[in-house]
């Protein structure tokens, strides 16, 4: 009994190659995550859990996945950056965008109990993709300035709003005061009236998560004489730092480089 | 600080919605499931527990969005049927692949422990997804009838394979002895060397799983008289059905309808 | 010298196969032709020599050709049907859309000299032009009665505007009391004030053109005693009908036939 | 009458514009233009006047289109440069390749007379095309290089086959003849047996056909003491240069410029 009959059903699947030599970013987003986190009681306005464990499935992802050169994550969101010359599943838009977007919900869940040992998942979160091109190295630092600023924004407008509603106000109160304030007024608000020097928070909450490979020296084992014999590998590694200026790419030259 | 200089990123996120008055089909796969079983100890040919799981998963599926109108699963695999005419996240491809593909992922391992309790997960398993466009609702039964001739073709060789392995024969003498039979033949051996009788084995095996909405009759309470008050809601039903042939869809003539 | 090093460059042309059992439109419209029918002094509403060169080129088009099935004219643009399983080119998008617009463009200053011997083209008149999947063939019809609904809305408005302008109003007060009228009033206005039965006007001006095979009875020659020796043959032919209603189509089932 | 119930036709019309920041090239090509140039007796190897019109058609377009930054031409094909940044159209790529395809035929049998004074255009010549998107400058160049590589390929193989053909030899002989022979072979036997030295034929044959907008230096009038008032405006100018190496785009620096 042959098949064959009805396999022209195949011929509907549209060829859907991501045109070449152009840099690849898939980003997930938490699906219904205000829900979720309120359901889980995450802490407001950062938990350093959930953002521990978000990195933690990001690292797995580039082990699983070595086209990815980088990583960017905030809140419920993470960027995957794919080299330019990826030849991954031959740039097949819908392999990529499920696979990527499925293997990340399901570390999330397998993970969960690493880092929640406590609190049992009530409801299977999850994500939603989309895969984007940047024809030039210089759009994809475009793009990764987009999500750190918006992950500033976010963050200090975040860490104003929880504090007054933890100090007493309500909802409305809060987002009424904040209203039209600028960056400078919330860091004042915050200064003033919670003793908080916003620059001090956290780096993690402030500019998000890097992950990346990167050199590391490991002692494999002794020598002879008892003296340490070393060796350099690529390890992927998790950091928050500035991504908009220029010093972290040029201390990090090999992790964006374009193809001459 | 405004976000807005680098928003222009969001230009370059392509317009992916389906075409109108198409049906969608949304098919989901194991990724490396062939290693996963086998790490997981799965029942050969055939785990009734995973395939429970996998029915466990599209029912959720469809009580989640309401825009499936049917699904189909065999094995590691699950297609979800739209209607022609959804508007569910504007027809938009990125959308509906990725959150089909990540809610599914999700709820696989959130429900693994109550189909496997005795058996930890030790990888989180993953699945990849496409999105494929129906002109017209022949196609689509085409579609169906391909993936049911398919589930067929591959249960009955896998049995046969299996029952040749476990019988003492080699992997290499199995596959050997099946080179060139025909389903006669395959029905002749089981039943000849095994005592097996092919269509006698669970329909779950040999039709694969359908899942669609169905008027089921409730009791809600009793009235006064204690004869109880009953009403008709519409339930995910899960079934083993020959989806090939008409009966089925002439029983059911509300699940596929064309619009006119 | 090879010039196989470079032939990389070839690998970013997109795939642009449109999907299978689809019915295809290729739209093709007059660009500037509001200034291009000024500059060429046409006669208003309508320029009966300029609707023959039209349908003579869409008569040419159909011969070239073959798998356009129907073809609908109306003022500076054509719609081609092609049939929903055509392979022409391997149905990609851009050989067809360029091709037909090229013949065309080609086809209408070729054939120019025929149509206007007196008067002499004095800029190359183009067309843009678009291709459209229609999944059913009751949506190809509603396609075609747009364009005839259409054709009768403008046709409509402009023999009245051109009647008012030539007996003596301005444009501007031409536009004013044609400005908030439905069909009934445009209808007793032209009646009224001009002596026009717009019921009485040539079809071609109200319903535009259905260019289409039709059979046609021939003379071959003469047999030995003088009788015609006929034969029937398919010959495009060119007809101004309604096309909304289903009196045409009944007329004529073979020239949209679904696939079954 | 209102038209609004059947506009939803034209949902089905995919949105298709080209991604941003990439360049744009367009190629014509002439369609069956082998037969086309039999029957219209072109010269061969290189009809002049066929390429004279081709330029001339050429030109035309940039002056048509200003957001044309370079056009390369060989034979019976053109291809038209985009700038990255152009917004013609809002980069909808049938708009793009409707229009040029369609005015370059347009102008193609508009101006033949002008190059074929003596030979009536027997049937209409057409195009095809095709659109393609190159993320970055350097690729555009490899592109043009690919075009100009086979412009030499092919010229030096027809100017061999077509003096073997003059001189007496059949098609196939000439054929044989040329088989596996390389460009230094081919140079010699030019030069051996017919006395042409290749490298002194015509460079539009050997080059093809550059357009682009030039500095030129106009004499507007004469001032009081006669002496010229010159101006210095663009003006699109046609030359047969090397466009492998760098010498002409660094003469021409702003041709190609790179957004940064």
């Amino acid at each position: 009994m042959a098949n064959s009959k009805y396999e022209y059903v195949k011929k509907f699947e549209a060829d859907d190659k991501l045109p070449p030599y152009n840099w690849i970013v898939v980003r997930i987003d938490g699906c219904h995550f205000h829900r979720f986190t309120a359901d889980q009681e995450f802490e407001k306005p950062n938990d350093q859990n959930a953002l521990d464990l978000m990195n933690s499935c990001a690292v797995s992802m580039m082990d699983q996945f070595p086209d990815i050169v980088f990583a960017y994550g905030v809140s419920d969101e993470y960027s995957f950056i794919l080299k330019e010359t990826t030849q991954f599943y031959q740039r097949r838009s819908s392999k990529i965008l499920s696979l990527f977007v499925s293997y990340f919900s399901a570390l999330y869940i397998f993970k969960w109990k690493d880092f929640f040992p406590h609190k049992a998942l009530e409801l299977p979160p999850f994500f939603d993709g989309r895969v984007v091109c940047y024809p030039k190295l210089r759009i994809v630092r475009d793009y990764l300035t987009w999500r750190q600023v918006d992950c500033h924004i976010n963050n200090q407008y975040n860490t104003c709003f929880w504090m007054l509603v933890k100090s007493g106000k309500s909802v409305k109160e809060a987002q009424e005061l904040l209203k039209g304030t600028q960056t400078k007024d919330k860091n004042e608000l915050l200064f003033q009236q919670f003793g908080i020097n916003y620059a001090k928070l956290p780096a993690i909450f402030r500019k998000g998560s890097c992950v990346y490979k990167d050199k590391v020296e490991e002692t494999v084992k002794l020598d002879d004489t008892g003296n340490p014999i070393k060796r350099v590998r690529m390890k992927v590694t998790v950091g928050h730092f500035d991504i908009i200026g220029p010093k972290f790419w040029n201390e990090h030259p090999n992790i964006l480089e374009e193809e001459s």
